[in-house]
């Protein structure tokens, strides 16, 4: 077999075969399968798509090229979430602490920030001492302690598709539902989790921008958690306007605390509570206690602060700021009918709350505040939202990016998505 | 503008504008615009396709991305042939010495044989003292003192389709028409030719298997000698069954002189004198002297001898043969019905005339000589072809390459292709 033989058959039309796969998979993790030949394959795929069979053997291949966790020392069950990237999407914050208040254990592996999307792992590490790393004796004794433990993904997790995915960012080939689904699914079941919800963000801060692709991608991770035996369900939810009133990496931790409090914007308790229900359901521990009532009686802000703590952060310590505001105020009096999720997750960026680079740092402090969420009633001068910046030039670029974010109009825009859209599963 | 941009557009079935060919290609040449995209977007244009305008901007960048030669000090047109490569074609040998004696220049830059087609610098340097690599001042010198040069392109000429051919050899994205095409052009534009007839194969043994596809490619590329101001018209021409008699580097040779001295076999000779006359007239030389007669009277051999002298080499040294032959003779008596191109061409590259990988030496008294051609009378016992090689290790393979080669029935297969299938320009 050699790789000219694997990209002409789907170059062609084919099926790859599952003896294809494996080779090519194994043979590029030992680099004897070039980039530039791994990266013709990707677009070949990405045109000529790859049927269920294929996916399920790329992913299996995937997670096969490194080391697959196991948590069978533990005495209950494992759930775990996974959001495709949204703007203002700090679910998991308030989400992975409140499961484990009610019940099971939630092993997360992480990602950062890329471009206009924020990162879990970025968000966190803005609280003083929180470490993102840990070896796997580490996280199985945070799991012990705290009940769930969010950290960064080891090397020896799926490392195909740890090369494949910064191969895909650079060739153009991100967009292939083959190859986002195994590439997520990879790296959850390797991760060893019992069961899994996905978080389909659909609109224009999320990388599927029609519903029609974020339920082609919900089915295809569907399907492939239930080949591998991980119990999967998919929820779609709204990504045309940002969630909370927060996005910046701080910022979103501030709003995480105020839900685990019992306070905090109603679409994300809303979305909190509804993935808390599903992950419990799907690892069979609903029924102990239910979310709405943990974040209310401080159970899950208890887990929170165990879990904060046994990562080496402190809670209680105040949280960094950026030492620049502008504000931005309302052209018009009337209802603020649209709020563009990916000009404000550009804008965060620009202020410095992504990262341009892999390897580049970002600003905990930095981000945007909202005053309004569409279906509120702003006026004529008064403030929308509020810039943070460790530097006044970041402004002119956010703004900029901010021209035609918002509408203002008699009534709310009557295409909004509803906060969450479909499920799948 | 990036690497990213450009493959997306071309991913998503747009076409590339020329502002962006400009900058991929320029950027390919500086370095950066990484292997790994050019592959991903060699795959896109396979995939796509590209339109008239994009694949002569593709083929003016690539010109531009080096030198471009320039015969106007010559006091003669000059005119070239460029064939899409076959097994046993020779033609290049004999053809640029006649049309050297029928009055017009031949500038040629030659490449090596790569896979189961054989390359005209390999054969040529199967003459002793002959060499392949020549200054552009040398180029002239061997020009004016013979008529026609054979030489390598220097590493000056279109370094952007140097780079990019051997980048699509490894990655599945070769059979592009437009990228064959460009290639082709792009070299030969850049080589100054004032005219210029293409040799286009179909068949086994050629790149293009169906008329169709070779059509379309012979079309591509006189339209894009048009648009960059050569004259320049395509031949399809047929290699289901080998050209000539011979397949091997100096077996080829010795046939070539045959032609040159008047003899040859007549496939050989009928595609060289229509070549011939097609080049002198796209040059506006025809009329001075007829092929056919050139090749009787002496002055095409007087021009090879001047050619190859000059290019060092002794056209009267002894050819190089190799020490073992192997007969294959007739199972039964009969018409031979057929006689497989690619085969024969798979079995002379098993017998060392071809190599495996870019730097590895070819042999050159290895190959084939063939004793009978589709449509002879051949009888059970007697020979159909010989095998030469240095080693009697290479016949088993090579036989069995040509297992299946051979056809004997009560007549010639109803569909061999005419020699000369059909002329586009």
């Amino acid at each position: 077999m050699d790789a000219i033989e694997v990209i002409t058959t789907k170059r062609d039309g084919g099926a790859l075969s599952t003896a294809q796969i494996d080779w090519v998979i194994d043979a590029y993790t030992r680099g004897a399968v070039a980039e530039e030949q791994m990266s013709a394959l990707a677009m070949a795929i990405l045109l000529n798509g790859m049927g269920r069979r294929e996916i399920a053997d790329w992913t299996r291949a995937m997670i096969e090229s490194g080391e697959r966790m196991d948590w069978s020392a533990l005495d209950r069950p494992t759930t775990d979430k996974h959001s495709t990237g949204g703007v203002g999407d700090k679910i998991t914050l308030p989400l992975a602490p409140l499961v484990a208040a009610c019940g099971a254990y939630v092993p997360q592996l992480s990602g950062r920030g890329l471009g206009h999307t924020g990162g879990t792992l970025d968000k966190l590490e803005s609280i003083p001492g929180w470490r993102a790393s840990l070896s796997g004796p580490e996280m199985l004794a945070v799991l012990r302690r705290a009940g769930a433990v969010v950290c960064a993904a080891g090397s020896g997790l799926a490392p195909a598709d740890h090369r494949l995915y910064a191969l895909r960012d650079v060739t153009g080939t991100v967009e292939s539902i083959p190859l986002i689904a195994s590439s997520i699914m990879s790296k959850k079941i390797a991760e060893g989790t019992g069961a899994l919800v996905l978080d389909v963000k659909v609109g224009s801060g999320a990388f599927m921008k029609t519903r029609e692709r974020a339920t082609e991608l919900a089915r295809t991770m569907v399907e492939l958690g239930a080949d591998a035996g991980v119990r999967t369900v998919a929820l779609l939810t709204a990504m045309d306007r940002p969630l909370g009133l927060t996005v910046g990496n701080a910022l979103e931790v501030a709003e995480a605390v105020e839900v685990l409090s019992g306070g905090g914007p109603s679409d994300v308790v809303e979305l909190t509570v509804r993935l808390a229900r599903e992950m419990l359901s799907a690892s069979g521990t609903a029924g102990a206690k239910d979310p709405a009532d943990a974040l209310k009686d401080g159970s899950a802000m208890d887990a929170w602060r165990r879990m904060i703590t046994a990562q080496g952060g402190d809670p209680d310590a105040p949280l960094p700021t950026a030492p620049e505001t502008h504000t931005i105020t309302a052209p018009a009096t009337g209802v603020l009918s649209r709020l563009d999720a990916y000009a404000v997750g550009l804008a965060a960026w620009r202020l410095g709350a992504g990262r341009e680079r892999r390897e580049d740092p970002v600003s905990h402090g930095a981000g945007i505040v909202l005053h309004a969420k569409p279906g509120d009633t702003v006026h004529a001068g008064g403030p929308l939202m509020t810039l943070h910046a460790d530097d006044p030039s970041r402004f002119p670029r956010a703004t900029e990016a901010l021209h035609d974010a918002c509408q203002i109009g008699p009534t709310p825009a009557p295409d909004l998505l509803p906060l969450i859209i479909d499920r799948v599963g």
